[in-house]
């Protein structure tokens, strides 16, 4: 059954010897909902531990090592987990079918848990512990506010993304009421870059080109890329942006080389271009503003092919 | 003398005929706070306008071109203007001894008005107003709602600047309570870029050189850089953050070529190191963590002077 935030309160309150599960590869908002709640739990008196893939260092602010301590494990309870298939493999083959509680915020979250706390309008994981804490009104302490800080600033794009509501915001005034250092994780989280990635950025940034009087902006990325700039594919995801936000772009495409004749197509569009329908020409999809497909074929072939539909779908805008 | 938002709200009501000025080459705030007072004027039905530079495109969202027809002026009102000589040549030749009320949240602000109602807690001038409508319960309405929020969210780089404390974000989560589109005007502000700007960003990122096991971070911008890119010094003001966002840099440097043989130097530090530190040896100065200078000679010879004294601080580190 979905909870309220009343009665998951309720539900914390009666437990013991809790694990919390996060989903692999963590984001600022699995880390950030998983160590509120550790914080939470913590400060409850229960004994209390947390399973995790790496955790980046950029996102290492509200960790604390104890929390990976061994732990017999009674109860398990995961964050920010949409679906049981996200889980690392060591934790699903252990506790996939075991999960007391889940709390998460994704609209598309899957049953896999006896207890679900799951709202589709709130930012992030985060928002939705924030909601509960405050209707319960349980002391915010600063570790709790951090985390929480995190995992809300993360899912928004600090403030900037259309899931940024009035609620969300009144909850981070709050978070920094409490004593979260917002101005120093924004400054690790958002104003910090490596080397390498400015140097992919830049080298990426050159392969733009515009069509269709400036209404569609295509940028190529090359494995030869990310050799020469010695970065990870997983490191450059938020490429995938740069196209739409050029000035007048209704379509910004990225085309990147997969392997030696494979390109991964990534569509952002602006209102009223659909993205899902130039992609679902080539048997992908995904959603209005912000969907996919895969190309085989060589380079210059595989953006004509891109372009020709995109033109179809802009003229008749 | 300074009003009280009580104080500065009772002024208002009692005057008529009133023009509102802001800073010349406006931004966000300038823009945000003139508009959100005009409509707030206009709704106590006040015979009111504006006068102002032109105002870029990405920042007339909340802007009505009625405000800008004649009025014969009784009450002169500035907003966002730290001193008189801000103005545009045309509104101070005729207005900079005839200020009636200053409204601004500089703590380096001037006096140069009547009356100020000015607050250097405030991150914009639009958290000001926002402040003295909320205090006296003035109905926000959604024209009110938008330019306040342009204010707010320009003058925070998107709640991201440590100037963003618990009161800015719980009077952004009003304004979009009382029907700011927030998610439109952070697409227009902080998600659009002209192709212009984009392709001077990865000429510039390219010259990106670190010193000092990567504590140091050097981009140099030439003027031809300007004219290969077709984009106008002014809209590249943002390059100034890039060398201190390097993972690892303390010293972010950006040496800029403004004629032949003539260099200007902006240094953005983290802490501990000064900027302004570096600076004054060259006869520069600034803040802790931002600071500017001049030097001439050949490039290198300019580089290898900054680099120089930036290696005696972090020496010290």
């Amino acid at each position: 059954m979905n909870l309220t935030v009343k009665q998951a309160f309720e539900m914390l309150k009666e437990i013991d010897n809790i694990l919390i599960l996060t989903h692999r590869n963590p984001d600022g908002d699995a880390v950030g909902s998983m160590f509120a709640l550790y914080y939470v739990l913590k400060s409850m008196g229960k004994n209390v531990g947390c399973m995790s893939d790496k955790i980046p260092d950029s996102l290492s602010f509200p960790v604390c090592k104890e929390a990976f301590e061994e732990l017999e494990a009674e109860y398990i309870i995961s964050t920010d987990v949409a679906d049981a298939q996200l889980f690392t493999d060591a934790a699903l083959n252990k506790y996939g079918d075991k999960i007391f509680l889940s709390i998460d915020h994704h609209a598309s979250s899957k049953p896999f848990a006896e207890n679900t706390l799951v709202d589709p309008e709130a930012s992030a994981a985060c928002e939705v512990i924030c909601d509960m804490l405050i209707e319960n009104e349980f002391p915010i302490s600063k570790e709790i506010a951090n985390s929480l800080y995190l995992g809300i600033a993360t899912d928004t794009g600090c403030f900037r993304y259309s899931n940024t509501t009035a609620k969300t915001l009144s909850f981070a005034a709050r978070l920094i009421e409490n004593g979260a250092d917002n101005a120093e994780i924004n400054r690790i989280v958002f104003e910090t870059k490596s080397l390498q990635l400015i140097r992919f950025e830049a080298l990426a940034a050159n392969s733009l080109r515009t069509y269709y009087d400036g209404k569609c902006a295509v940028l190529v990325i090359t494995r030869d890329m990310y050799k020469r700039t010695g970065i990870s594919e997983a490191e450059t995801h938020g490429i995938a942006a740069l196209p739409r936000q050029v000035e007048g772009v209704l379509a910004g495409i990225v085309i990147k080389e997969r392997d030696v004749g494979k390109y991964k197509i990534s569509i952002r569009s602006n209102e009223p271009v659909s993205a899902a329908e130039i992609c679902e020409v080539f048997g992908g999809g995904g959603h209005k503003l912000a969907a996919g497909c895969e190309l085989s074929g060589n380079l210059q072939s595989v953006i004509n092919s891109v372009l020709k539909v995109t033109g179809e779908v802009l003229k008749d805008i």
